[in-house]
């Protein structure tokens, strides 16, 4: 049995037991948008650190703290390993088919808010750690873990944090806190994440509720002001109408095309995942579709709330309405600069009356895809994985990888286990375990083939 | 002593044991909107109408059930009085300063969802009957009632229970459900009531909700698609953009703009009660903008629903979004018609993704101002209230009065105690006590003059 097989089995044969603390620590609620349970749950992620002989420390920011841990090993080189202990609310829980904070393993799967995004990712690389660790009773490198408890609402204190602690977050690599395969099994390396600027706005128009019989003729109507505000943003055309929002936009170069062009066809997937009947833009595939999906910054509705929601009729005139709206940004969109456009915007279309409240953002950052640390992940995941790992040059979602491309210097990878069915920030998220154990044993080659 | 002293005299010492079964009658929750305590407020009404020695009955219909009443007098006459046993939802209910269905006397108010629209204007009919019951054992003419469960979901049903019963409901003049004072106390005789046309839209863009980060850029957001919608339905100049939307419009006649002018001011009593800044359509008061709020027909959006409305953020593209709309009517304008140019303006801007859930609506109707009956309630408010009644041609409200009008053949009248802070349809609904006496010693008047 060769080294690598070892800790394999190792993984195959401790699952269960790693399986019951990443239940545990589901279990957790930990909403960063409600605030609720982040305290708790940063205490459980210290003392599943200390477990594995890392010093470990809670660390306070301005927001939900963040947990650092550390433990020396026997290379000078340092991986910094970035996860987070928050997940995203709930809602709606009727749909949900096991309750979301008691997780539950079904036909190979584990279901559970937070379970793939990210809380599995965090105990498969731990289940690695303990392999490296039973092996060699000791790390072959440094490592460092950076857990934090805001990034579901935009890391609002995670880049001052990082700014504050350059030296201790001191590192060569950086492995991000997701990662995942696409709809065939192959993994994939996703080197780049969209900025976003997260904005609540709302109008409050009257300092009461109206019956609609004598508002709706001469009053302000706070849903109707907010509905215009919106219109005012976008159109059916989808081209985002606050002056200069493109401004700073870099468009894809050609190696982004190429690799676009080289990553697999995903329009017939998608439209059948999603339940949609067809692509918004006129567009129905091809490189196109992909590039769209990434390079391009956006302007969504995540949320409406005003008046009556119940069932049935009741006729009044809303007195406050308010949007949940976020905008992907590319590089080079600043988000305090669009926060400052829209407000322009706003102010110039005549709704000043709509007032914006900033729930947070961070700028895109991404990773050079040829550099040597990038190449080295995307070798090792052949040995697992069977399959070479597609390389996308950037993708949609966002994350505070701004700081540690740009503060920390680092080259960033990511590596794990989402799946397309994984249901991140949807009821019924999910992991597959088998994926899951692919992930450790991933870690495990990562690990040992860095340190060299 | 004369008589309508004595009778006067009887309506005051017996107010307590009267509000107890107002608070009685009020306790019982009987929401339309959401078909809550609907059987048991109706049978709840029967039994109050029985104890007054009517033979009444709770009718089936294909909603609510109507509560029909009679009991016959000395005169050939008869009056028809229309009242509803629902209420409006009490949401939101953090804002009420006692539990809506836990009715409160505080200051000389009574408090509770419905207590103003309309219960208290059954239990202070009914008081008036028992004093003239009192004096003179038996009614002075024949008095019918016909209470219905539908009149805050637009009495969907109540057409249709009217046209079925003609004969039974058969009278020479009708009493409407509600009436009031101005902000100056003065009685207030409220001749039409404007129509409406009540719609829930909706967009079911996705099967699933979806990361923002992905479907933001490239699927169809059920939120986008009924906020652009909406927008094409009315813009910041208020005007409807439904093709043939005002196309039965009747304007307003001399003898409306006559009426309406010799009403009283209420521009700045409007601002600072529902705490506005301003009016809509540039607004300031005067004749223009009392014909504005009852003469013109509107577009409400009552109430918007989708995504993700908690707290903080969520990046999520909503797979459904909902509106509440309102449109309220005046004559000639019909519903069904309405519904139509609705769908056809929808399908032609490019929303045929847009569903229509038809909730309820009835055209608009109104009284002769001139009719002799309408004379005889004016006149009598008078030795009341020590005030001349008020004559508004018509309001900005709705009911259900077009089968009373044009089916019946009957003129119908306002009378009752609402007054301007009484909050329909709002938190902290309520009554003045001193303005429910008055109304119960006008009903007096009224049934007395009108047996001649």
């Amino acid at each position: 049995m060769n080294n690598l097989d070892k800790l394999d089995s190792y993984i195959d044969k401790n699952l269960d037991k790693n399986l019951e603390e990443l239940k545990r620590y589901v279990s957790q609620p930990s909403i960063s948008a409600q605030k609720l349970g982040l305290k708790e749950c940063a205490a459980m992620v210290k003392e599943m650190l200390e477990k594995r002989g890392f010093t470990a420390e809670v660390m306070a920011t301005d927001g939900a703290p963040v947990v650092f841990a550390e433990r020396k090993g026997k290379s000078d080189k340092t991986l910094l390993i970035y996860n987070h202990y928050d997940v995203q609310p709930p809602e709606p829980l009727e749909l949900w088919e096991s309750p979301p904070f008691e997780p539950e393993i079904r036909n190979g799967k584990m279901y559970g808010r937070g379970v793939s995004d990210d809380k599995s990712h965090l105990t498969a690389r731990l289940h690695a750690i303990d392999a490296i660790l039973e092996d060699e009773g000791e790390l072959p490198c440094n490592i460092k873990f950076i857990i934090e408890g805001e990034e579901e609402t935009a890391s609002e204190h995670l880049h001052d944090y990082i700014s504050k602690n350059l030296d201790r977050l001191k590192a060569d690599a950086c492995i991000w806190e997701f990662g995942g395969v696409d709809h065939r099994d192959k993994p994939v390396q996703y080197l780049g994440l969209r900025g976003i600027c997260y904005v609540e706005l709302s109008v409050t128009s009257l300092g009461t509720d109206v019956h609609s019989g004598l508002g709706g003729s001469i009053l302000p109507n706070a849903a109707w002001r907010l509905t215009w505000a919106l219109a005012s943003l976008k159109g059916v055309d989808e081209r985002i109408r606050i002056p200069g929002f493109y401004d700073d936009v870099i468009s894809p170069s050609a190696r982004d095309r190429e690799l676009m062009d080289a990553l697999p066809e995903v329009a017939d997937e998608y439209l059948t995942r999603y339940g949609a009947k067809g692509f918004i833009k006129g567009l129905t595939g091809g490189t196109d579709l992909k590039i769209e999906e990434v390079f391009v910054p956006t302007c969504t509705i995540c949320g409406l709330t005003s008046g009556y929601q119940g069932a049935g009729s009741k006729t009044v005139q809303p007195a406050f309405a308010s949007a949940k709206v976020d905008f992907r940004l590319v590089p080079n969109q600043m988000p305090q600069d669009i926060l400052k456009k829209l407000r322009a915007h706003l102010d110039a279309q005549g709704f000043s009356d709509v007032k914006i409240e900033f729930l947070g953002g961070e700028p895109a950052a991404r990773t050079n895809p040829d550099d040597p640390f990038v190449k080295m992940v995307v070798d090792t995941a052949e040995d697992v994985y069977d399959a070479k790992m597609e390389v996308v040059p950037m993708i949609g979602g966002s994350g505070p990888n701004y700081p540690f491309v740009h503060d920390l210097g680092l080259p960033v990878v990511t590596m794990g286990h989402g799946y397309p069915d994984t249901k991140a920030h949807a009821p019924n998220e999910n992991i597959r375990i088998d994926l899951y154990v692919q992930h450790a044993k991933h870690m495990v080659r990562v690990i040992k083939e860095f340190s060299k």
